[in-house]
């Protein structure tokens, strides 16, 4: 194998293969780029049996043939290279040779057939929408999904597909997160990915909004982000009928600044020690939203002013929960729905159903 | 005691301060901030055992009085207040009650009898310098601190005051690094700052250059910066004689750029573990220095272009102590010094000698 590639887009495609590549694995190939060169091609692949990753660039190729070298070391060789090409040979003891300018360096390769089998998804329903609305329809759902294996298809994130929306649902047993998009979209689907593998894939989305094709196989899932294709096993497993968990009731109703809410939650919540989850306390009445925290370090209290409907009400929280979620929220002021101190509090959107996030109260002691 | 202060001021006090708390202590009032108000001044202190901190600022004053409060619980709540004035008051029962527009929290103070008892410094003999010369010096020696306590005087910087020069030096047994500046002086004296003492103390220099007072008494030091006095034990023992150790001869000299010489022996770097110490080669001729390194990653070779005089020479260098060497260089040319492979060698500005670094060689198989 020997070609010459541009330093530039070797170094952006394995900093962004980093993401499908093992940290730390018995088995040294997983933590290994296969770089496959063919013609004017290189193909790149990696894949950590969680998330699979493949991408081609131009190079000037002298002679065709592959090689697995180790992610991190390969990626901060090409990195320091001094000059904008490096020619990348390979000889017949898998020795690897890496030179630009007067830096050169030889790597020990592994051989190709070490790389373990990549599932493929060559037929599949293919949906597109924006990588921007991806991206944040991920980021503002993730923080929702399960860290535990008690039940493995709720460590993934659901994507209903119907006519002109998808939607993305995740949780874990105390909180859901639903969000939904309209998308250009004629198809009725519906699976679960895992949120390792689309957290690690929406971060190689960049700046620039461009169109992402997701295909769903029968077993596996792609994703298309600037030439880059993903790939990953679907969860099986029966997902929770969240809209059936939605209490239907709302006995009191308040709409606050988001922004607001969250930076008192925040504020307050710095009594609260990382061993023991003391519950945020709110207190709410027709003028304000009382917030307020005891713990072994002291005290805390803050207010909100807010717009209320309904019964007054004492009510407890996790200040994490609550938290992620106000943070995962855009839109400026929001409405809480409660029904009484045990049951699941939403929020949701003064207008419209673009969010949906549900929290399971604490309960708190009645001291007042 | 009850008073009213500026959060901006109070929060980059504490921040300040930070420096001077024990991160983790079985006595808790070594993390914590005693709080001091008579009139309408605030006086702080804090006290690791290491480093102390002193500093006053401006209140009003309602009720004097003092208290110890832990100093990261305190800084968290201080920079999350709302508004730009904050209220501090204290009860009987050491509560301590902070209180911003509609933000309030009660945290548990210490009684200040618990605070060690600091040492002072208030005769002594004064030196004054800029504080950006101060923190360039420190910056440029301290890495050759010694970090281990085999001889206790070498975890510290030797400061040597001349008339009209100031001298910094540092020494860990491989390497020794020494800093001088002219500095508007008269006095001749000679002590030993505890390198983490000063570390600390130099990070709250800011952007604005200003006179920082140094102030040397028996056995104690003390620095005052923007209003900040800092105050440490001088370390005792005899310090390295290092003028002694440095080679007389020099048989190979040679002129090279040091960000390129730095960046190089970065790069070629790269296939060093960090377990296992490998020496980067340099082998160094009329046209060029050629460095080089074989590991069990593999080989990586480089090469600098030089002005050579003298004779040709193969020398090995822990890559660490080289750069951090060079990185410390704030000029673009050095000139390196050597006197055979098992010699230190010396790296000294091309002109002048306002630095001097030398640093051990590491043996090499002589493969060539």
């Amino acid at each position: 194998m020997k070609f010459s590639v541009d330093r530039q887009k070797l170094c952006e495609a394995v900093s962004h293969f980093s993401r499908a590549v093992a940290v730390k694995s018995t088995i040294p190939a997983l933590e290994g780029i296969l770089l496959s060169a063919e013609g004017n091609k290189l193909t790149m692949y990696a894949y950590n049996l969680e998330l699979g990753m493949t991408k081609t660039l131009d190079i000037k190729g002298y002679e065709d043939g592959d090689i697995i070298v180790n992610a991190k070391l390969f990626g901060d060789i090409i990195r320091s290279m001094p000059q904008d090409t490096i020619d990348i040979s390979v000889d017949e003891r898998l020795m690897c040779h890496i030179k630009s300018g007067s830096a050169s360096f030889d790597i020990m390769g592994i051989a190709s057939s070490e790389f373990p089998e990549m599932p493929s998804n060559n037929d599949g329903v293919q949906i597109t929408l924006p990588s921007d609305v991806l991206k944040n329809m991920v980021r503002e759902t993730i923080f929702a999904v399960a860290q535990n294996d008690a039940k493995p298809v709720h460590t993934g994130i659901l994507f209903e597909a119907e006519p002109n929306l998808l939607r993305l649902v995740a949780v874990d047993g105390f909180r859901l997160a639903v969000r939904q998009e309209p998308i250009v979209n004629d198809k009725q689907l519906s699976f679960v990915v895992s949120g390792k593998a689309i957290g690690e894939a929406v971060k190689i989305i960049g700046e620039e909004v461009e169109n992402i094709n997701i295909k769903v196989g029968r077993r596996h899932v792609s994703f298309e982000i600037s030439g880059y294709v993903l790939i990953s096993r679907l969860l099986e497993g029966e997902f929770l009928k969240y809209q059936s968990i939605i209490p239907e009731q709302t006995t009191t109703k308040v709409k606050v600044n988001c922004s607001e809410l969250a930076n008192t939650v925040e504020r307050i919540s710095l009594i609260i020690s990382d061993r023991i989850k003391t519950p945020v306390r709110c207190t709410i009445n027709e003028e304000e939203m009382l917030l307020s925290c005891v713990s072994t370090l002291g005290k805390s209290q803050d207010s909100c002013p807010v717009a209320f409907e309904g019964e007054e009400l004492n009510i407890g929280f996790n200040s994490r929960f609550l938290l992620d979620a106000l943070r995962a929220v855009e839109a400026d002021e929001i409405v809480m729905k409660f029904n009484g101190p045990l049951a699941p509090m939403i929020i949701e959107p003064v207008e419209g159903n673009e969010f949906l996030y549900m929290i399971m109260p604490m309960r708190i002691r009645n001291e007042n």
